[in-house]
Formats: C-alpha cells, sequence, structure tokens
C-alpha cells in the first residue's frame, strides 16, 4: 500500500510543511486541532517584536501595535472566515468573547429568556452559558442532538419558540468533527425571532466559513488550532455590520471606548468593532496571529478544504480497513461534506491506546469518554502520517 | 550642580540597568510607568518558549504550562504583592480582572446597590463600573477626592452607608501617583459591610503592597509597567483566601472548572484561586511575567521603594528650582510617602511640551488636562536621566 506516497507526492500543499518548524522529524503529530505548529515566519516576527519593538521603541510602538486587533480581525475576516472588512476583532480568549457575545445578544431580546445549545458543545460554551444562566434566571434549553452527526436543523427546530433568544453551537464539534449547518440553522433561529452565536474554533483555518452569506449574527473563536498562533493566543470575535449598533459590549474597557486616550469621563463605545476591546490586548500575541492566519491565507481556505477531505477520507479508509475489525467505531460523520478535518475513533480503551501511541512517538488526543482523535491539519500533516499513525494504533490495539 | 553622579554612584539598585535592553543608550526614557523596559532574561526566555517549547514540545508542553498562572501568581504574590500563596493568578486582561471581581463582590453583597469610586480613578475602572451600573441598575457615587492628593479616609467614610456594597479604587493614582491608604479605606468599607476592590496597576513593583496586612479583599492590576512584563501582557488578581468560598467567577471558562480535561456536563469550579481562570491563557506572555517578577522579587521591593522615593524627591527638587518659576505646579503629592515612582508637573501647554521632548529622545507622557508624567522605573531610570529631562524641559518651557 504506497497510497501514502502518491497522495503526498500529488499534494499541492506539501511545500506548506517547510514553512513550519518541525524539531523532530520522527514526530508524528496528529493534533494540530489542539496546538497547531510553530511557523517559522512567527518565531522570526516574535524575535523582532520584542528586540526590536517593545525593546527598541518602547511604549512608542503603541503607535503602530494600536491597530493590530483590527488589522489581523480584517485578515482573519477576509482570509478565512468569509466576513467584511471592520466585522472582526482580536482580544481576550474565546471564553471571555463568547460570554460578552451571548450577554450582548440576550440584551438585545429582550424578554427572551431560553438559551439553545447542545450537550455535546464546546465545554466552555456549556459552562459559560450555564453560569449566565444562572446569574440571569435563564432557561439553557439542550438539544437532543446526536453525539456522532451533531447537531441538525430538524433538532434545531423542534426546540425553537418565542422564548429562545439565542442558539449558541459549533460550527465543527470539538470531538466528532461534525459539521452544523450554520445557514439552515441560523435560518430557522431568524425565523423564530432569536439570534445566532457561532464558536469557529475547530472550523476557522480548517473548512470555509462563510460568515456573511450565511446570515450568522454573531461568533467567537480561537487562533492555537488550525491558525497556529501559539499556546493560548488571543481569540476573535465576528459581530454582524448590520448589528453593530444594537449588541453593546457589557465589559466596558479602555480600548473599547471612544477617543480612549483622553481618558474622559463616562463610557462612549469607540465606533464599529473596536468597541468590543477590553483591556491592553497582548501584543506580542496578537503578532503570532497574524502570522498564523497570514500562512493560511496564502495556502487559500479551498485548497486546505480540499486536503482536509483527502487526509479524513484516507483515515477513514485507514480505520474501516485496518481498526473496524479490531472493535474500534468510526467518531465522526462519513460524508466529508459533513466532516472537519479531524477524526474520531472509539473504542471502550482510547486513553491508554493514546498514551501507548504517544510513547511510541505519535501525539494524538483522548477525548471523554471513548474517543481518539486524529487531528490532521491539512498545512502540516501528510499521508505517510496518517498511514503510519493509524497502522501503530492498529499493532497497538492487538491487531 | 553633579548631585546626579553623586546619587548614581551611590544607587544599590544601578547595576540592575544592564539586566534590561536599552537599545539606544542616548533615549532617555520615563515611561516606564506606562511600559517597562524589555529585561534581558526576556527575551531569551521568549526565544526558548516559542523556538523549543511550542515548536519543539508541541502540545504536550501543556503539561507544564498549565501551572504557570498559579506559578507566577505565588511568585507575584510573595514578592510584590506580601499577599499569601494560592491567592494571585494572572490571566486576563486587568480590566476582565476587574469586571469578575466587581460582579463577583457585588453579588456577595446582595441588596447593596452603591458602588464607590472616584472620578480620577483609571478610566477603565470607571467605564466597566458605568457599565456594570447601567446593567444592575446600581448607583455610582462619586467621590469628592482631591486630584493631586487622591482619596483619603476621610472622603470614604463621608460617602459610606449601608447601601455601599463594594469601594473600588486605585492604590497609586495613574496621573498624580497619590498613594491611596489602602488598609484604613479598607478598614472603613469593612466597618460599613462593603468589600473592597484594589487596583495595583500603577503601585506593583513600585512601591509595598500589603495585601495581606491591609486587609484588603480583592485586586487587580497590570504587569506591563513596573513588572516589565511587554505590552499588553497579562494581568492578575487577588482573593484574599478567606473569602474564596464566597467570591464566584462569574465568567465560567473551562480553565476555571474543575477537573478541566475531563470536559464533563454542569460547572463546578476548580479549588482557590483557579477558579478565577477563564480561557486558555497567553503561555508567551506569561513567561515574559514571570520574567519581569523574578527581577522585581530579585532586587526586592524595599530597595525598589527608596530608590523610588529619591528619584522622585530629585526630580521635585529640579521642578522647584526649575520649572515652578516658569509657571509649573506640582502634580503629585509633595509627602514621599504619600507618593508613588512617577511625578506630574503641570502647566497649560504639557501635551506640546511632550512632543517637543520626545523629539529631543526623552520620553515621557501626557495625562490630559495638564499633566506631564515623569515616570521613574526604579530598576531602570538614573538620576542623571532626571536631571537632563527636567533640565531640557526647563529650556523647551521657556526657561
Amino acid at each position: 500500500m504506497a497510497r501514502d506516497r502518491d497522495l503526498d507526492a500529488a499534494d499541492p500543499l506539501a511545500g506548506f510543511r517547510d514553512r513550519f518548524v518541525v524539531g523532530d522529524p520522527a514526530l508524528i503529530y496528529l493534533d494540530g486541532n489542539s496546538l497547531g505548529r510553530l511557523p517559522r515566519a512567527t518565531g522570526e516576527r516574535l524575535e523582532r517584536l520584542v528586540e526590536e519593538e517593545w525593546g527598541g521603541e518602547l511604549v512608542r510602538g503603541w503607535d503602530h501595535w494600536i491597530d493590530l486587533p483590527t488589522k489581523v480581525g480584517d485578515a482573519l475576516a477576509a482570509g478565512v472566515l468569509g466576513a467584511r472588512p471592520g466585522e472582526v476583532i482580536v482580544c481576550d480568549s474565546t471564553t471571555v468573547n463568547f460570554y460578552k457575545l451571548a450577554v450582548a445578544a440576550l440584551a438585545a431580546r429582550p424578554g427572551r429568556r431560553v438559551v439553545v445549545t447542545d450537550r455535546d458543545n464546546f465545554p466552555t460554551d456549556r459552562y459559560v452559558l450555564e453560569g449566565l444562566a444562572a446569574a440571569h434566571d435563564l432557561e439553557l434549553r439542550w438539544l437532543a442532538a446526536d453525539p456522532v452527526d451533531g447537531p441538525q436543523p430538524r433538532d434545531i427546530a423542534a426546540v425553537l419558540d418565542e422564548d429562545v433568544g439565542l442558539v449558541a453551537l459549533s460550527h465543527v464539534n470539538y470531538r466528532s468533527a461534525a459539521i452544523a449547518d450554520m445557514a439552515e440553522i441560523t435560518r430557522l433561529a431568524h425565523e423564530a425571532g432569536a439570534l445566532t452565536l457561532w464558536d469557529l474554533s475547530h472550523s476557522a483555518g480548517a473548512i470555509p466559513v462563510e460568515l456573511e452569506a450565511s446570515g450568522a449574527d454573531v461568533a467567537v473563536g480561537c487562533t492555537y488550532k488550525y491558525l497556529n498562533a501559539g499556546p493560548g493566543a488571543p481569540a476573535y470575535l465576528y459581530v454582524r455590520a448590520a448589528l453593530q449598533q444594537e449588541l453593546r459590549n457589557p465589559i466596558q474597557g479602555w480600548f473599547g471606548r471612544r477617543d480612549q486616550f483622553a481618558m474622559g469621563q463616562g463610557y462612549e463605545p469607540a465606533p464599529g468593532i473596536t468597541s468590543w476591546l477590553t483591556g491592553t490586548p497582548t501584543i506580542v500575541a496578537l503578532a503570532a496571529v497574524e502570522e498564523g492566519v497570514r500562512l493560511v491565507a496564502e495556502a487559500g481556505i479551498k485548497a486546505i478544504r480540499a486536503k482536509g477531505i483527502a487526509l479524513t477520507e484516507y483515515a477513514i479508509e485507514l480505520h474501516d480497513a485496518w481498526l473496524a475489525p479490531l472493535g474500534f467505531a468510526l467518531g465522526s460523520p462519513r460524508e466529508a461534506a459533513r466532516r472537519g478535518a479531524h477524526v474520531a475513533c472509539r473504542r471502550a480503551d482510547p486513553r491508554q491506546l493514546c498514551d501507548e501511541l504517544l510513547r511510541a512517538g505519535i501525539v494524538t488526543d483522548f477525548r471523554e469518554p471513548d474517543s481518539i482523535r486524529l487531528g490532521l491539519s491539512p498545512l502540516t500533516t501528510s499521508f505517510a502520517e496518517v498511514r503510519t499513525a493509524v497502522d501503530r494504533l492498529r499493532t497497538l490495539a492487538g491487531g
């Protein structure tokens, strides 16, 4: 079976691997959906930023640093998120941004006290909503969605009524990689008078995210997965231009104020997306986001998506041939159009298998209760790595 | 007048300047209270962190990164803040932390709907409180404090009653450098049944902050001023151990949850100060905080304070001799014990003078409406720099 070599030879994105630091070439890294690799350009950029800008320009660096949150936001909007300039800003963490937008969206639908979400939604999203529900006497209405296929439009339709103010879902499920139908779910939510809040953490940089075309209202996402911006890099948020007058940031900080450095009395929001800043943005980390986004934009999200499909199809083919006979079940949708860039393989003992893979130099991750995730980051993963990893997993699993 | 040279020769901290990157030795940098200089060790640490840890360890780096917020928090507690282990954590921005603690403190004083603060408090603190007041129907009660001397205990006593739930003040005023009497104001607040929330941004690393001894309830602060952690570096927050059961983080994120990586249903706070984390901490920036805090702890806050007093006394002496005859007035307390590590000089045309100083290679900053701040960061500022800067200011001001 030399198909992996043929696939790698025909891969138009194969050259992008050289744009990243690959410290140990023998390491097989299938966890770029948790923390993406380090782009070479980022190391150089951060060194310049620290030594020349912070060290040399000192406080005068703010003359240009001040533009980074919107500049990188615009690059994300154009290259990754299918949004317009002035609709995306990079700041805070995904959690804090999710909180800001959830509070703002609910305030914009007064009287509607129900939030719809999914038991398999990413934990931080659920926890934020649970905190808001307890503090503000809201009802969380949990979808009855399939854990592999994720929330379907019919699941949403079944729980929508005139009490629902907000539907908050992940675009790609963190465990199964199921893609939610953003456009259709948003259409249903709007029909019922609710707003939609999307978490793009597991989709941005891996599949096309058409925020504008889908009608989505607001969204958040992290930058340290497929956008390769480093551990805990700042997150982003999106507010549709048409909603920017209506929604208001509940954390009123000085970076979100009009004419910030006048330090005047009384808060007035800055114009547009800038009002969603809170405190001082972390400049070193923001520069890493810019570099990561630049690489994704250069490769092009269509080419990335094509390779993501090819990688996951190949992994599923190997799963079916080698792992299914050993008692594994696929934990991701089989239909390529409904699946992001990772594949979950389910069996009763995945934690131990993950640990053994790690000792064998293959990084994957375990997700409760029974999944091994193979993260197939299109810019850095080869087909040969997929083959070697699944082959080793087969051996470890008793095959 | 060679006093500056004598003072520099006798300065026990003079050697610390070499621990920082000084790109242009001719530049006189009196704005370390806005953005501190780059420690040499930080450049090296960040390069290692990016290339070896992120680039080489990849997601496995989280095995040790996960401890950074509490580890650096403990270092801050011991070396800078006069707090105990487990009372301080590094995360988010000052603004977001201030929001979290203000919401939590008010929830712990149900029925009390008044927040006391100061018109001259740092803008982001005022803006956050104004947002909370509007959203939760609270009353903001503004102190009648002197803009130079800052809020006095008698000013607080005059506005306290049984409706006050929270007193939120800066420890050192950002413009005048006035030090508020944390212990006495906290005592008065407690007597009235209110909690205190302190912003330490302009005091931590410049003067001793005795959180434990003062009785302060909760506090926040930034790390990019006297702690030299870089532009927009993560902030910290303090919750007195005795209050950690009572106060609850309103932004419930996955990093604040017990047994985070189980990703289970339902939010349960992690034990202790960890519950105040929200989203994924920015690791590169956290490492810079650790290095900055390490330098301050090594120098010792007592030695830093002694030099801060000597520098500001010298600056005031020169102000009185050279600037006062030109129409300047001192915008900082004259009593050393009531003044932090910067000095404000007031006249009608400070913005223009700041710009001219900058063109002459002297970085200070302007604060509305009439102050030039001379930030005299004790680890990196020499007495000769103070003399040269005030001398040049005299010339530019028509002297």
